[in-house]
């Protein structure tokens, strides 16, 4: 792996995905511009673009381009966003910053902020649906689609932020924890690998190979962000830290304490790891994200 | 069409709809289960299941068959009953009655009322991706999840809503009406004749056709909508009457006057039974629902 440069890798692909996300939003002064503005605002308020990077590693850890699932990949990172618009509303989180800017109602009102939301949702099926080309069974653009709604709706992500607003204050069992943490943020990051995949026209076998990684990146992803939390500063994470604590959010660390936390997000690396290998040097690029997932500071 | 008995072909469509939104909403009892039940909430209210009877309408219109196009029809009653939930929020139009009840919101709280809307919008793609069965060509899928992301996006409903929002209290324009007409209401009922239409292999001058009439009678609904506030009482519509007034709203009786507004729907419902004219006496029950769109007292 000692060839394989992570940091140019991600940039690259970074950069695809900026470069497409500006082209697929509506302009700002379309109308009616109040809400496109809105969208853009956080959308290009410059996040790491993880899961739309997952979704190219997991098109190319299978033999695909990345060109090719551009539209799915930025159609994640609208989901993504619209689900941080939503929970930093004041009758959720009431967050008042995000990646060290206001948040979006702060800037927009309450009203636009809630139909930015919406729209970026929405505008998410209308990329995904039209992801379609030559070489597209269309059928699997059809199973995208239900992928991404399940991995959104209240099997996955809607349904892990229910439990998690109705958790706060509470003790809550070590059941109710994984409830929350894999459907919060893996259940998201998980679809975002698969449909990746899917859209390459991956192979059964592979596909459960990209499944089991994308599980345990997944978690490991929210047990890390949990952990951020409690050590975080306001200029790493761009947000209040501690805003868990604060909120008495149903924490990783909180029930099994640090030490626990970090060997169980090295493992759930690990695991996801060993998922990978009969992918052979194609996955690298998941695996190093898997690392960085572990290791960074934000 | 004097043969022709729209109340019972209405209630045999709604039969139909009503169990299949039964079926297709996650139990009350899945966790988590405050969502489920804040969706069952909205949905099962009783409303006219206008859209959806109209997907099924336009389906029959070009020779398909009801059954054919069932999760897609209560995909748009979802879409639609989303937009309720969210309208009513504090923060937009600040609704405590709905359909004779109380509103999401006043019964679940603002967080639960927002993500039930987010989930019943994501539910409403994952049951259009669903939509697949043996005959269909799944290209057709992907462009009615396009299509009906378009009619509820900026483009469309959210749009009109945002414009609708910014336009409280001020004179508009009558094109600026024309614009949050067309948008907030008209463009997803066009889209729900369309893609019944659609799903049933419609040909490109039946579409064509149910297009134009889709148009036509969306406008005309939301002008009747509008008329309906102006005359409405509380046990007609369910809802606090003339609270367009009070939120000074933009109307077309506002604007153009009543009678102006009554001669203008009427014309849209004469163009839009024109336009289905080619498609002969499978489309007489659009024209029907033309009719009683134009006459319902609610």
């Amino acid at each position: 792996m000692s060839d394989f440069d992570l940091k140019t890798y991600v940039n690259d692909r970074r950069r695809l995905v900026d470069e497409t996300l500006d082209r697929v939003l509506p302009p700002e002064d379309a109308p009616p511009p109040t809400v496109h503005r809105a969208m853009r605002y956080s959308v290009m308020a410059g996040g790491k673009r993880l899961r739309p990077i997952l979704v190219i590693a997991g098109c190319e850890a299978v033999g695909g381009m990345a060109e090719r699932v551009l539209p799915t990949a930025c159609a994640l990172e609208l989901i993504h966003t619209y689900s941080l618009i939503h929970d930093d509303l004041p009758a959720m989180d009431d967050d008042d910053y995000r990646r060290g800017r206001l948040t979006n109602h702060k800037v927009f009102g309450e009203a636009v902020a809630i139909l930015a939301g919406d729209a970026l949702l929405t505008h998410a099926f209308r990329l995904v649906a039209g992801n379609v080309d030559g070489a597209s069974d269309a059928r699997v653009i059809a199973d995208v689609v239900a992928e991404i709604a399940e991995a959104a709706g209240t099997d996955g992500m809607v349904g892990g932020q229910v439990v998690d607003i109705e958790s706060e204050g509470k003790t809550v069992s070590a059941e109710t924890l994984d409830y929350i943490h894999t459907r919060k943020t893996a259940a998201l990051i998980r679809a975002s690998l698969r449909v990746g995949a899917m859209l390459a026209g991956a192979k059964p076998d592979a596909l459960k190979a990209i499944t089991r990684a994308g599980e345990a990146l997944g978690l490991a992803f929210q047990i890390v962000d949990d952990i951020l939390d409690v050590e975080g500063s306001l200029e790493e994470l761009g947000k209040t830290a501690g805003s868990d604590q604060r909120k008495q959010k149903a924490t990783y660390p909180a029930l099994h304490g640090l030490e626990a936390s970090r060997r169980r997000a090295r493992q759930l690396i690990e695991d996801a790891k060993v998922a990978l290998v009969p992918l052979g040097p194609a996955a690298r690029p998941i695996a190093a994200l898997a690392d960085f997932i572990y290791e960074r500071r934000s």
